[in-house]
């Protein structure tokens, strides 16, 4: 809770209560005891310090509903609720540059891992044991674990864009995508190669140039002022005129962070603006039913000239022999 | 959406919907457009099928207050929504066959990672260094991920219940508290082991032996009909009489399945009465600030006479030489 004036709180039961006194800074620490209602705590709080109005951040989903309606029943009469994503919304879309330094962390982490990957999808391995290698690589560095489930999507899977990974084994000439992330000190990164194992064959090779030539021009266009819909447009329109508008199913990026998809958001729905401190993934694809997908994805820094990439790896299909 | 005649509908946008065809059983799969609003479209779909009456589970905090919100505006006048937790939390409580399979998988690649974890903590080493060990070890049998965030909180740092994995060294004679999940088919285990890095002093022993008798004796007293409340107790008493009431500071244990937290709960404050087929953690823990902190944990099965425990490993505080 942050009242307008004076500290915040951060309300804690027993079990987080000391690591909370050890490790919180900037907050007041509020024992939830056993027993105790974390709704009548709140209000207790709300009524002590006379606050009248309560804006509400419900992007994470907590409080969830019930909690929700509960919190309205405890202050009927003593304090207004809102619901006002905007705020923090706001305060995390720019990031400092303190912020800037966990991800870059975070994006070296993840480009091990992709290297890893790069160095495991073999013909006969399962997807399974590529995100094994994968993980162990960026863990073994110091990532504190996944920003998301690794994505290992190999064959006729690869053209689902969330196809998490199985116990399917790759076969020669499979297209895998790999879309991974690593974290650190709790900023996240996000970042998809596609590889092939085996040769790469004429019509993979050609959608991928499709794909890599959107997401060069996409990145190429992140700048300051720009509206995000924008971006999506350019990535989108080179996909269209080489004949896969259909193919392309879903937006082109969307915000990174303390969550791994967070605002400002990359299509044609946005109405968000990038600024200097925005940090979003580009990320075309080509998604064949019963033929595969192709993504190829980076996150990346607006900053006032040329956009930084936090995540590095070759733009390739071709496995390491 | 699931109407209580015919068959229930799942709602998803382009990015999933191939894959929702492939992979989804038994729900009638309805593609969100994109520019289509979800709340406006599960709103059509309650009005073309009649319905009146609306239970929302809000358990997972999907949706989130803001669509809520939404969703009840969309459908004032049209139906009513009420929140109902309860129909889908009873389902969930009590596995089927099918279920339990996939839950002892979960629970044997999760002692696989406690084997690697028993092998992995040497002073020197660092706490994330050993999550890398433990995760590889999972992965690399099948496990479809983490069920939550691997906990290797070493030295002083072992009495937070929760204290994640950090960069720390971990130091001779420190204390090791490594609490681990595996996934498989989107169903959790969870299961903790404490562990000396080097040769425990008599004070670690001591409290060690408290924790397993009251980790035990819960364990023999999980039966069907007998009150979660009641089991939590017996390890609670046994902590109580060797003078560590206070350092208990959590609940004796909670539900597992698709989540790693569901019901029933196993603390002072439960209602529940444990059933067959129940799959519920018993986790009794003495957390000492400034010294550290020890727990065990098993995920085990409610059966008719004797519980299963679905993971399993040693009971001793020695890594391996």
């Amino acid at each position: 809770m942050i009242p307008k004036r004076g500290e915040g709180i951060i309300f804690v039961y027993g079990t987080n209560y000391e690591q909370a006194k050890a490790e919180g800074k900037g907050f007041k620490v509020e024992l939830v005891k056993r027993g105790e209602d974390l709704g009548i705590k709140i209000a207790g709080e709300v009524k002590g310090s006379k606050i009248k109005k309560l804006g509400l951040d419900s992007i994470a989903g907590v409080p969830n509903v019930a909690d929700y309606l509960k919190l309205v029943r405890v202050l009927r009469g003593v304090a207004e609720i809102k619901i006002e994503n905007e705020p923090v919304r706001a305060l995390r879309k720019v990031k400092e540059e303190e912020e800037l330094e966990l991800m870059r962390n975070a994006g070296e982490l993840t480009s091990e891992g992709m290297k890893a990957a790069y160095e495991a999808v073999k013909p006969g391995v399962r997807e399974y044991e590529v995100a094994a290698e994968i993980e162990y690589a960026m863990r073994k560095k110091g990532s504190w674990g996944t920003a998301f489930e690794t994505i290992v999507a190999s064959g006729v899977r690869s053209a689902f864009p969330h196809g998490g990974c199985t116990e399917r084994k790759i076969k020669k000439g499979d297209l895998v995508v790999v879309d991974i992330g690593a974290t650190y000190e709790y900023y996240q990164s996000d970042m998809t190669r596609t590889i092939v194992a085996g040769k790469p064959s004429g019509k993979q090779k050609k959608i991928y140039e499709v794909v890599r030539l959107a997401q060069d021009k996409a990145f190429q266009a992140v700048k300051p002022k720009t509206k995000a819909r924008e971006i999506d447009s350019i990535a989108r329109k080179i996909i269209d005129e080489a004949g896969y508008r259909e193919y392309f199913v879903h937006g082109l990026g969307h915000g990174v962070g303390i969550e791994v998809h967070e605002p400002p958001t990359l299509n044609q729905k946005s109405k968000d603006r990038l600024a200097v401190g925005n940090v979003v993934t580009i990320e075309p694809g080509i998604y064949i039913v019963g033929f595969g997908g192709i993504r190829i994805e980076d996150t990346v820094l607006v900053r006032k000239r040329r956009a930084e990439k936090f995540t590095k790896g070759p733009y390739t299909l071709e496995a390491e022999a």
